[in-house]
This record gives structure tokens, sequence and C-alpha cells, in this order.
């Protein structure tokens, strides 16, 4: 039967990296996930078994670990365009290669009157991301992002003037929890740029806008939390994706008491998922 | 500053449908996770938080399970289309809905001589899916798939030939284990197929090819796969992705002892990742 | 300040195990996951760091690859009878042995007519389990178990006739959805039964009687249960473990529509949790 | 067949709990997940469907929700406590009541110069926890504790002079990594302690402890943990359980580069779990 392979990718995934650089003051700890994806002209691979072209897993683990011991990085967004570098020249066959990289934060311990120098506490489940991609052409891009950011008002934020139907039940409030755990991935215009202080810098901003915020939905919020992000000049675009993770008030009547809005039930399933994604307008 | 949302989309996620059809002879039980998503013209929500055109999640949640009572459903497939339907009509605004079902799997419980007519055993962790995109311009499309097909074979896999640099050290090998965990995606030609026999048609294929094939990699059996599942005229293009569960011979030799092939550990992290999209050619 | 180690005791977790026995008709296939705990005198490892005792639980692991491989074994509990009395001797300072140890169950494809010889299915979420303890006294226990048996009536399961206080809103029912996840360990009298076929026997009668209880409440079909269990000889007693997996009828009235006990949420939080022990009475 | 209930227990678990006190300078916001378990002469229910003695588990969840709602309280400790009160007195065949309280810690947000006042941020996995029994002859008891304190140690973490034979291959190391996830239980002596400040300095003590530590084996570094816990006088006895997560040093030979003890490799299987309880010897 005539059948063609229309796309195709291949890589290693969970690539657990972790790095200590003992300097005289202080251990810098690094701990990264990496995943590495390959695609390019793999046809025979899939059609024949051909296995002359095809970059082992294996050999992209080991790379990680060689290329991390020559070249101690300061951001995952460098060590990512080092990785692909290296892997389009190591490898012909590809044609672009992408690296998705996931920093796992730690804090200094505060024991006694400062933070420890090598004893570290895990900074919550929030993580650092970036993805960067190569093509043979040349094009080099990088997503900064973060991941499983936590977060709930407890005031000024509301949902009303929705359209009703037959199936509709929801009563409209002025006055609910809002919780979201903020996933926010955000392209640079360029790869030179302090990868560091600007993903501090979008951090912040996204919690400041979330935490001020008067928001009539979670669209509004999101929208907000991009625009103030974008006000970064080097954050050309932002994607945001916010669940609405529910929180409804408790109905007390039956037991003869009043919910002032004060007991709720936190809920996992179902939630709502509200995304965006926000450019700045050329101008 | 001038910021425009250039792509946005909402929904509800995770909405958890069980129904029971009570027929004389046995109970049909169907057990699905729905997940909506609404795209279009949303923009004043997002920049104004005007909520007049927004369609709450909430009422996605309510017309799931009041659809399913007034249309009981043989296949998820038909489901889908019938959400997708609905919604469009039902929120002007949105111009594209995408449904996506995650159907539980439950068996009869074996009782005695034959299968139980009211009592059921969860088939494992695999998982039939569809996905169903409706455009308001009456385009449907249906993509039927399976989740954690998790499959190994002993005999009958090798991966040799492969290119070696500085940072290779894994060994050629003519008889590995190859353990993966499928997700097989397929379109259908139309949206009026034989849903439920067709997809355990495609699984019985994929099953087999996998079981027979002389696999020189992933790649290759991931291939021989899809090919397998296209011998069926009603499916146009399948997409697979294949973890590559590594199995490690444990090297014995420090202990004085020599692994004959037989003694693995199995591994979590890292793994490869193979995926590929096959596609009948037009002829 | 004057502390003292009450209770102590370590060893390794997750050990992961997959060995294949290439027999001429078809290969056998185990996926075993073992964990191993020491209690003894260990106080001055954990007083003084005094190592001099401390077997390291790597080379708790490595034995367990190394014993597989000289002990081809027919079922869990007697590898685990194996690996505790290598323990207990290889270690002087061990008081007592434990291992625990989950299958991870495989089927072959069918492919065909037949089972494939060397291609397999895992067979879902279900696991069997074995805990083997050993003290330096000579007893040895075995624990046989089955884990995650996911199981549902949607018939002949009631709850009526509880008490009702100030908040109680729970309407009594005669005819609900009954789910749970079935945890069963049972314990032998002796160590050397025939453990494959009576695993196979206790999961049978566990299937039979809660697929034919009449239910009037989740306790009364765990009590079934474990009568139906214990009508084995072998079997001393019988612990089950068995959460509610609540599945509410939607109120579909404010649809204008009734729920004829055919349309339910699957919840997940929160959940009832009931457990009993039974034991047979010495006669 | 004479078949005897030896032991049981029943009750709800996972009841998610979420309180805001809007309180005029900032809101106080509580995150709970409680569990409830009655033990008790339940046999009826259990052999024959009695149900007029079972107390439902829907209405402990209720009784959750309007409990919290007249009884705003501080800590989970004394919730726990009022919890159990109530429940003996609600339940006449129940001789025991256990609740579970786990609180998910909730930080302001630092929103310009200042915590936020009504915007927060999950801070993180761990968790706070307390278990507090009572029995129907008075007794109470109260143990507080912490869950997934995820540290890791750089420096001052050795493991050598263990004990070698036939399947050691471990090296010994004067200098390695120390990760682990502390989880730790602690007693207190009485029911009316200052449960939030002795949480705080148990907890800053774990810390401390863990930090300062030169470890010579991570049982060696539990004992120095516990016993810093103990020197607060209204600390019993504490359990501590700690997973060695294995930090493996890659070798970096074969690709010519030698590793200074600088480049790791993160595992999550197998892994060590040692665990100690630490109690005051009565002076």
């Amino acid at each position: 039967m005539p059948v063609t392979l229309t796309d195709n990718n291949y890589g290693k995934q969970a690539v657990r990296l972790v790095t200590v650089r003992r300097e005289e003051e202080r251990h810098e700890l690094k701990d990264v996930t990496v995943a590495i994806r390959f695609e390019g002209d793999f046809a025979a691979a899939y059609a024949a078994g051909e296995n002359q072209g095809v970059f082992p897993t294996d050999t992209m683990k080991n790379t990680v670990y060689a290329l991390a011991a020559e070249n101690p990085f300061e951001d995952i967004e460098s060590f990512g365009l080092l990785l692909t570098d290296h892997f389009l020249e190591a490898s012909p066959r590809a044609s672009a290669v992408r690296v998705n990289l996931t920093e796992h934060l730690w804090e200094p311990i505060e024991a006694g009157e400062s933070p420890h120098p090598h004893a570290f506490r895990r900074a919550g489940s929030e993580q650092r991301t970036a993805v960067v991609t190569r093509d043979r052409q040349g094009g080099a891009g990088v997503v900064a992002g973060i991941e499983d950011l936590v977060v709930m008002k407890t005031a000024k934020s509301a949902f009303e003037g929705f359209p009703r139907d037959r199936y509709t039940t929801l009563k409209e409030t002025s006055d609910r929890l809002l919780a979201t755990a903020v996933r926010a991935t955000w392209t640079y215009a360029r790869t030179d740029v302090a990868f560091g202080r600007l993903w501090h810098e979008v951090r912040r901003r996204l919690l400041e806008a979330f935490a001020h915020h008067d928001s009539l939905s979670v669209q509004h919020t999101l929208y907000a939390m991009g625009e103030a992000a974008l006000e970064i000049a080097e954050v050309e675009e932002i994607h945001l994706s916010m669940p609405n993770k529910h929180h409804i008030p408790v109905d007390l009547t039956p037991f003869g008491l009043e919910n002032r809005n004060e007991i709720f039930v936190a809920t996992v399933e179902p939630y709502g998922l509200i995304e965006g994604t926000l450019r700045r307008m050329s101008s």
C-alpha cells in the first residue's frame, strides 16, 4: 500500500541533570530536566529500519552531561542554545532541533542569621522553563517560561453579565475566590538578552498584575497579566494558560447557618481553562 | 501600550460523565471524561472584561449531562459530534468548538460461567479517545485514538548500525526488550463511519503488527504499526507516539555471574520518545 | 540532652526487576518492584555515624538482581522468602527483614488465533503483592495481596436506614452505583502453600462475591468478599480496604429533565473509605 | 463458616476545606484537607448490613464545613480537637475517632513594597499536618507534622566504613550530595500548647540541623535533626522518615573528561529510605 511518512520526530525525554559549582563563598546548584527532539530526514529509518543516520537518544543524554561539564552555564536558555548548536552539527540528518529545559528551583536554607552556603530547600512546585529551537537555516528561537505558579485572590474577583440559556445554573457573583496555576511562556526578540534578570522581571510583573487586578473574569486578568509582561521591551509575545481552580461556597443553609463568603470547597474536577496569546503591536 | 490578542481559547476540562443504560439482558456502562474548548471572537472579554458573549464553562458542563440524558450514545465520537453541533449554535461568538473525549473502559466481571450483567471491572489503564472539531463554516473532523496501550516484546527487537561519536557509549544489540506505551490517533475520511467497529479493528492491527514485527528500531516498528492501521480504508492518517521505556540488562559480572539476557532493570528516566505520522497516498 | 532511639528501620525502595525466561514454547515475563527493610541494632549508626554494621541499601539492590539471576522464581512470595533468608544471614545486625514485592501483570498479546509467545500487553493497573517478613528467631510470614482492583456494580447496591442528625443531607437510596478500588491482603497459615493457584482463587472469589452480592452498604459487601476468601482453607485472615468512589446522580430538573438513575458524575474528592479484617475462628 | 471481624474502621477522606477570614488589614486564608476515621462497634453493619448505627461519611463531610463556619480556627490541631470531640458525641457506636488534617500553605504575594492583603501564592509542596485522636475514655492525642520538606546538602555529607560482601559495588565517598524529602511527625505532651509557634520552631530546628550537620550517613543526620527538635520541651517524641534521593556522579571518563564532583544525575528509582523515632528520656 502506498503510504507516506508526513511528519516525524524523535529524541530523549527526562534527562535529569544536577550541577554544583563550588565557589568559595557559596555553592551554585542547578537542577534541570532536559528533553531533546530531532526533526529531519529520517524516513528510511522508519520505513526500512536503516539506522545509519539515527543519532541515538542515549548519545543525546550523554552529550547533555558532557557539555554541562565543559560549559558551566548561568541560565537554562544559554545551555539550550549551546545544546541545539551542538546537536545540529553532530547529526547531519536533523533539519531542526528543539531542546526543552525545566529548572527545579532551590533556595539556600535560612540557618541562623544568613542563608547557608551549601544547604538548600526546594522552592516549591513552581518551575522555570525554556524551549530553544534551531534549524539548519540558522534560525534560533528562545521561549522562556514559568510553570505551575499557583496563586489565589480572595477579593477583587467577579464573574457577572454572562449569557444564560436553558442549561445555565451558575449564579452571578461580584466577589468570588480566583485561584489558578499559571503557565506562561514568552518569546524574546533576540537570543542574547539577559535571561536571568528578565525571567525574574516577568515573574514579578505577572504576580503583581494578578494581585492588583480588579478582575471581571479569568480572561480579563489573564490579559492584564500579559499586558504587564509586554511592558518589558525584550518580550515580544506572551502566552498564558490559566486553569480556573474553582472554589465553591458551601451551602450551609441546611444546617441553619449562613455562609458569609467564608467557607469554600476546593474542587479538582471539572475545571475551567482559559488561554490567550498577547503580542506587542509593531508601531 | 499597543497590545493585541493574537490567539485565545477557553472551556471546561475534566467533566466526568458516567451513564448506565439498564437493558433487560445487561447494563450498558459508559465512563467518559469530556473537555470542551471554544475559539472565537472573545477579545472584548479579555481586554475589557465584557462578559455578554462569554458562554460560561459551568454551562458547558451542565450541557454535557443534559445532552447525554436526552441522547443515549453508542460511541464517544457520535457524542462529540452532537456536543460540537449544540455548542456552535448556543454560542454565536464561538467560531470553532473542539471536544475531547476520553473513555475509561470497563469489562463485565466473569462470575461463574458467564459475564455478569451489572458488575464490571476496569479494563486497565488503556483508554479510548476522540477529538471532534467543528467550525462555523460547516467543517467537522473526527480523530479517534487509543491512549496508554502498554506493550512489550521480549524477542525480535534490535538496535544496530547507528552512528557513533565522541559521546556514544551505547552498545549495539541484536536482541533487546522493546517496551512502550502507545498513543495513537487517527483521522477518518468521513464523520459517519462505524466508529466502534473501526476502533477495535485499528487496535487489533496495532497490537498484531507490534507482536509480529521484526524490529530494527522503535521508528521501524512504529512505521509497521501505522501501515497496518492504514490498511483499513476508512483511516486516512495515523499519528503514533511511542516512548521507549528502556529495560537495561543488569551487569552481573561484579558478582561473578553472567546475564544471559534475562535480568533487566526497568527505568523511568530518561526515556526515548519516537513519533511519526503516516498517511495513505492518494492514488 | 538524654535522647533515645526507640524505633528505626532502613532499606531500599522501588527496586525494579524484570526477568525473562526464554522457554522453547514461550517467554515467561516477570515484572516486579521490590522494597527491602531492615530492623535491628543500628543505634550506633544513628547516634554516632558508625557505619560498620550498616549493610548499604545499594548492596540490597544488587542482591535482588543477583539472586534473581541465580534463582528463577515462580511466585513473588517464594522470591521474598529467598531474599529475607539471604538478608538475615548477610546482615548480623538486622533482627528482622521485611520484603515488599509488587508484581505488574502482563498478558500475551492475542495475535491471530493464539496468544503470542513473546509479545505482551500490560494487564491493567491491578497488581499482585506480597509482603514477606522474617526475624532471627526463625519466624517467617507471608501476606499475599491484590492492589487497585477497580470494580463497579450498577445494580443491587443500597444505602438506607442510617442515623440522621443536624448535619445530615444524604438521601436514602435503594439503587445506587457502587464503585471501589479493592486492596486486599491475606495471610497464609504456612509458607509452603501453592501461592500462584491460591492468589488466583482468592481473586476469583473476591470478584464473584462483589458481583453477586445484594449490597446494603460498602461494609456489608466488604464482609461478604472477606467471607468468600476465607472459604479457602489456606487463608487465615484477610484485610480489605475499599474506597467508596462516589458516583452522584446529576440533578437534571433545572433543565426540565428527569434523571432515571442513568446519568452520574464520577467524583474523586471526597471519598469514603471502609476497611475491615476478617479471620476464621478457630473451631 | 465461623468468621469474625477482628478490626474495622471507616470514614471520609479528602474533604477539602478553604476558609477566608476577612479581617480589616488582611485576609486570613486556610486551605486544609481533612480525613475522618471512626473505629468502634460496627460489626452488625459489616456482617448483616444493619445501618442504624452507621454515621454516614457524607455527614462527616458536612460537619467539617459547618463546624468550620461556626468555629474559626487558628491551627489545624485545634480544629482537629474540636472535630474529634463532636464526632465522638454524635456517634455513640464509635469508640475512637481520628482526624487527619493536611494544611496547604499560602504566602501573601509580594507586590511592590509589601505583602498584598488578599492575593496569595502557594508556598511550595511542603505541608503542615496534624493527626488528632480521641477515644471514649477521654484520651486525646495530638501529633503535629511536616510533609515533603525537600532539602539538599552539597557539602559535609559522607558515607564510608560500611561492610562489604560479594554483592557490594558502592564506592566509599567522603563528599556526596545528600537530598531528601523530610516527613516528620512529633507528639506533644499536652493538647493545650502553642501549636502555631511550636510548629514553626520545630521546622526551623530541623532545617538548621540538616544544614549544619557534618553527615556520616542519612541515619546520622536524621538523628541530629531529631535531637534538635527534642530540645523543645513540649515535644515528647519525634518520628522522621527520610528517603535518600540519590544524586549519582556521572562517569565522564568515556568522554575524556573528569567529573570534579560537579555533574550528577538525579534518580527517582530506586531510593533508600531511612526512618527513626527519637524520644526524650524521662529523667
